[in-house]
């Protein structure tokens, strides 16, 4: 039997870990450990946070086969995270602009992405809304000056990012200088030609399979999908390269992209996520990396940051992460 | 701009990697460095292994709504992992003990899982064939003094295994006394009940979804599927608790599994993995964990093994991992 491993947590130069140390994986054998649903079904109201409104994107789908409706939530980054593209998301759903798209592209273990399928043909095109920002690939990374916080617990990595941790309820790299966010799944990003291109956020995917990391700081995170990612990874896959629809017909057809705060108040869709900074968040990622319930007879030690998501809730809903 | 890391293999002990010297990923601004794909479509024919039909189990499941036929082909692993789940699997094929069972779970981002929806039911469970092994969960994981070779390349992890690389084609952890296949994408392992219970391999699943490595040493894996997984992952997800469905009629019926060595020679599927011992397997994980061609602005520097996946082709038919 391979020994317990502690949790570790870092804690480098000013982002001092000391108000969330991380406790070693004490066994107690007269009780059994709690799992992390159970750790989170156990949280305090106070360790949830709401989701502003004006950072949910609610996009409806039209409806399957059956006749039965698809609503798929996307929650965007906070600053300082990916600002420019997300305030191009934001005008883009607030002109309209992405009703009557659709979904063009389903990569199995890789990618769904939607937005105007013509988008590469300059001939036939959807005009875009004027004024929206011109987006930059240096802004992949955010530089500390930038502020974003004090202090968030590091996980182990190993091969993408010096340093990954979380920050406001994000997954993020850091390297002493940047920090940025990560390709887990459920992650939501910006498609873009070739360099220097870094996209509008007219065109945007979702992760739907084992997190490709490798596109960290190459390409612009800017949300993730807090509820309905069945709607998209369930999919069926494109037979053409890279996954994208050969016919008009498979495509998805998007009805509307909008933002909750100009639904009218009665529509708007409600949902927590489970504070970072939290007591409770910090046991459920021990409980993540040293799974020891029932089912488990070899904890691992340690955890992706990928395999420990952040929690979200609709309110007055179940959770929305297993 | 991140300095360029070399992709780091680390010898260890007497498993020397010297044969096997991964370089140093060397920029050459006069050449586009080759993509991944590139460098397996330069592949020697020497560089490919055949798959032994008795390695191959062919899933057919009853056709979807459109009538269009779905087909699954997964590899068994080699010895010396997991011998004993997949002696049981060759016989309950041999047996025809899956035709007409289900896929009766899919859990988003986890597994896809199959057998007989009545087998926790003592009374209604189907019988399993006579002279099934019995299994330990003390073969989760497999002794040096089993015999796996001589070396294999390692790749950093982190996490869940102290050393991670390929051996005869497959991801596996390594903690200096014992190796144990790992939980990618696309891997096959046995659905047990608590512990000790092991499973006897009537039960299989899939992973869907980001890596669950947690699961690493505490359940067998015997395989992974080579062609057609985006039959079972872009399934319905299940509504009830953990995936399952909740109603006889959403699961998907089972028509046969076979292992190719039992089908006419005529109708056997062929297919080839490359050989994770060859220099074409080298230079194509280097690739990946440095990614320069077109698209990339930062290269990573490692690679975290799951994202390694080891490239499989169809015999006359294209690749089948991108």
């Amino acid at each position: 039997m391979m020994l317990l491993r502690p949790f570790t947590v870092l804690a480098l130069g000013a982002f001092a870990a000391a108000a969330l140390a991380v406790p070693p994986a004490t066994p107690t054998p007269a009780a059994a450990p709690r799992t992390p649903g159970e750790i989170i079904a156990a949280a305090k109201p106070g360790d949830w946070v709401e989701i502003a409104p004006s950072d949910l994107l609610v996009m409806t789908l039209a409806p399957d086969a059956a006749g039965s409706p698809r609503r798929v939530i996307i929650q965007l980054m906070p600053a300082p995270f990916s600002q420019a593209w997300i305030g191009n998301i934001r005008a883009l759903a607030s002109a309209h602009w992405w009703d009557g798209t659709s979904i063009n592209r389903v990569q199995d273990n890789y990618v769904v992405q939607w937005g105007d399928p013509n988008g590469d043909d300059g001939a036939k095109a959807k005009a875009l809304p004027a004024g929206l920002a011109k987006t930059s690939q240096d802004d992949y990374a955010t530089p500390r000056a930038s502020g974003f916080g004090t202090w968030f617990p590091f996980l182990r990595d190993g091969n993408y990012a010096p340093h990954v941790g979380f920050k406001s309820g994000w997954p993020i790299g850091w390297d002493g200088d940047h920090a940025w966010p990560v390709h887990c799944y459920g992650m939501v990003g910006v498609g873009r030609g070739l360099a220097p291109d870094a996209g509008t956020g007219a065109e945007l995917y979702v992760i739907i399979g084992h997190a490709p990391r490798h596109l960290d700081r190459n390409i612009a995170l800017v949300g993730r999908v807090v509820s309905g990612i069945e709607q998209l990874s369930s999919l069926p896959r494109g037979t053409g390269a890279l996954g994208f629809y050969e016919k008009a017909e498979q495509r998805v057809p998007i009805t509307s992209i909008r933002l909750a705060s100009e639904l009218p108040a009665a529509e708007r869709p409600r949902f927590q996520y489970l504070d970072t900074a939290s007591a409770t968040f910090a046991d459920y990622a021990t409980a993540r990396a040293n799974r020891q319930d029932s089912f488990f007879i070899k904890p691992a030690g340690g955890a992706d940051v990928c395999n420990v998501p952040v929690p979200v809730r609709a309110v007055n809903g179940g959770a929305q992460t297993k």
